[in-house]
């Protein structure tokens, strides 16, 4: 497949997850420095991995919580509420990820993520 | 509830998804050094959080192997591969977690999670 | 033991540790959501681990720096500065938990623990 | 680009890089169910990434030290040190990456990159 | 050499990298609490290791760059992309790092390194 | 203070704690490429932070072991388990680091902790 279909089908699935005004307004914080950056999520996170159909959106968007509260990256983590609310999950199942995250990455990794999650819950 | 039926809950799920001479052999090798570690594993990991009824055991297996992989500690991810297939988790589904670790946590880390991977599907 | 009874001593200590309004204001944030979660805090950390005897609360503290310092967790790092004072730790016992940071974690985990610090001792 | 394209000159750069016979062992390793992360490795990060013009890839390889180093993935560091010989960086240059190691990421993220270094130097 | 005069020697360096008026606002946010970790910076790490001839300032740069935002430490980053401008790094090279990070590292980890880099651009 | 001075006295108490054979032994595995980290480690590590004053070594051993089971560097964990021993830390002490670890860096680090522990209480 060519490389420009991937980004566009990728671009398209992550509007449709995340909303298309948010992604435009990231990308073009972006700006021309991140252009291979906003290449690589497009085509080939969005285009390529989460377009795959081995699994539903609604399953990897649980397991995208458990990663990105374990890699300490709480910008990403908010994204990814905001996208596993999109792709069907409850707040419960949504918490069920958390609690796991408690045991396995530690109490604090969990406080972190429900501060956030709980942000996230009230804009919505 | 009390501590030691919780204990005795979480045993009998552990023993479940692991396999009985799996858990007996790995609490052994703790002795008593390791009891109020195995205390927490048992009572307070798999006797409260695995047994919530919120979430399918199915889906918290493929949030771990995110986790465990993420989180850089192989012996746990092994563990959870075995537990992912016991939970009824295709190789396929695992796979689809192992290629957003990919992209999220970076190629190295889900080089390591296929090595393991493979290892454990070739016992089984 | 009776988790209830877990929780309330956890909770008990927790007050005594960091503050009785701190510590409620912490539960309150996490809501009706957060409550597995503070669960897991005031029961299974406080109540039972922090409430060991085997070792001094002093020094438990001066380890929780080292173990906040290492994850990369700030906020949890500046609640166990406030709960290392609470618990007779001085300043100058903090700074070398501090310095050991700096050689095993690197330079910018000391860092901000170093800027943390300074910000919770000019509160005290 | 197609990415068939994008993967075969990745996978000629990684083979002239860490040897062809190296590469074919590891794709072999992953077999089917490494093939998407394959795919991964060989069109979007090598075949992209690393056969861009804006760095020479000897600086590429002596970034590459400090990350694997940092990120605590013993077996990619090795790779990338043998790539680093590969790549014209001389055994000093890579020393100085270490010992930035120690100061940023800690004595210990050193020891381990040192030891590992001087096994593949003693294999050379 | 005496470790007075490796302080004084590391000071001179750090301030022409990264500006004498930046470093003293540091320095002296530090107090004297921060006094024995400045002088682990000062001697040890300017005065010691960046001062060593192996290699050139602006190659140790573009490995910071790499180690930092493996690291996960937002600050230590931004510092390290003023050192890196200082030291004769261009924007193309500083990006090529960075998309080394979002395939080694994780997407999230380079998201980041990418919005501190361009607020950096800005203030230039 | 000289520098060679401050490599005596580190390398005399690093042999003290760690045993003067071990030392050794470790050391000449470094060889030539390895000197200017042993340098780092015995003039700095040693003859500057450990040989401070206003901490005992063993409360130093007991953060030691919660940052090195924090970082996930068994081999550290390790060599900081030997030398909590032999600067007067009990068995019981210091598994009540690992507890803490549990809770608040997870299971799994806690895990690997406590197995690696009771190798070192073996060989003892």
């Amino acid at each position: 497949m060519d490389t420009g279909e991937l980004y566009e089908r990728g671009l398209r699935l992550r509007k449709k997850i995340f909303g298309e005004s948010n992604v435009e307004k990231r990308m073009q914080s972006m700006g021309e420095f991140g252009a291979p950056l906003q290449h690589i999520v497009n085509a080939y996170v969005y285009g390529d991995i989460w377009t795959r159909q081995e699994l539903p959106n609604k399953s990897r968007s649980l397991a995208m919580l458990g990663i990105t509260a374990a890699i300490n990256r709480p910008e990403e983590f908010r994204i990814h509420v905001k996208g596993a609310l999109a792709n069907g999950c409850t707040r419960e199942e949504i918490r069920e990820v958390l609690l796991l995250v408690a045991m396995y990455c530690g109490v604090p990794a969990s406080n972190e993520a429900h501060r956030i999650a709980l942000e996230v819950f009230g804009e919505a």
